[in-house]
């Protein structure tokens, strides 16, 4: 399969891409609204998993070029980047491809980080609205610890919760997820579940935060 | 120590007065609106943990009279009562008192719950605009599934999340929290980040809701 991390170049989609590069054979596609950056980070990825022993095959494109050639489409992008970012790809999506929204809006305050809920809903109901309407959007890999993630020689036990209206793409997804070693897709229902999904972001921060002893923090559901 | 459970009837009201009843020696004090109805279930509460082997000292009494007794008060009652139980008990608490929420507002729509943040910001919010001022306010407790507190056959690792602005007030419910078999309390910060907090429990439904193998799930940060 191609995976789109668009945003490949940040903190989720660094993580997001080592992982898949090493545990499993999917092509990577790495988007960057630079793709001079985006050359450079894929060689760097593949650098990084050759150290390892790991043979994976990383590309950096622009984002409207990645996610032409891409099966599934991740948006590794900040919140307040989202709809642009599917403004900008929308015309290279079709009804086959899978596009993820991993993204949780947040504001901080002088007590920590707060879900900042968007008026549609959840930051997942604004992709949608951006989206063309026969693209299929799943919400994945919300409240993951981008450097845990990132950390090769971290192992973890940890849930993600998936939503999203279409069972196929979902399933997808869900697939793709429990190929990370150590990740359970976790099904939470459809596109009005978001809010709550995104809001567990901001409370794995506050937690870390607070407790010198918890950092990197996931979540299991158990 | 004293702990009240106010609608220590209910559901997460049973739960934690079983689990206290079995797992420490404090002294726990069944309140409700009817304090007929608390000395029977305080009654059934004895003899369920004297099956048990397990010799608890459990006293029902009014929801004002249990709180006027006790060190420690468990606001364990929907949220939609949380505010006309606060009015009711508040001339009987006082600085030494120690009051704790637990409880979440939310609503239903097709699509499964959904947390329904009161204008003050949290349901929480709401509980420390009704107390006296000089009253310490801790939120725990929220995120644990009724069913599996309360069946004691059942294990769990689950962490809860406590917050609350006195410090001394937070390290005592904190430790009632870690004298449950299973149960890790975990420091979130200040009242501001109770909403997070309170969203994980109609997540917890969903989740439940959306998977048969999953249930009575409660929430290991990791």
């Amino acid at each position: 399969m191609r995976i789109a991390l668009l945003g490949g170049t940040g903190d989720i989609g660094r993580g997001l891409a080592l992982r898949w590069g090493r545990d499993t054979e999917h092509e990577l596609l790495i988007g960057s609204r630079d793709p001079e950056r985006a050359r450079e980070q894929a060689e760097a990825y593949t650098s990084e998993l050759a150290d390892r022993g790991a043979d994976a095959d990383f590309k950096g494109f622009e984002n409207a070029m990645a996610a032409d050639r891409a099966d599934v489409v991740i948006l590794a992008v900040p919140a307040y980047h989202l709809v642009d970012t599917v403004e900008a790809v929308a015309d290279r999506l079709d009804p086959e491809t899978v596009l993820v929204t991993p993204a949780v809006g947040m504001q901080r305050d002088e007590d920590g980080f707060h879900y900042n809920r968007p008026g549609p809903g959840s930051v997942a109901a604004l992709a949608e609205s951006a989206k063309p309407d026969d693209v299929p959007l799943v919400g994945a890999f919300h409240n993951l610890p981008a450097g845990g993630l990132a950390d090769l020689d971290s192992e973890f036990e940890w849930d993600t919760l998936v939503f999203g209206e279409d069972e196929d793409a979902k399933a997808t997804v869900s697939q793709l997820a429990a190929e990370i070693e150590g990740l359970r897709p976790v099904d939470i229902g459809g596109l009005a579940n978001a809010a709550e999904v995104e809001a567990v972001t901001p409370l794995l921060i506050n937690v870390a935060m607070n407790n010198d002893e918890l950092h990197d923090l996931g979540v299991k559901f158990q």
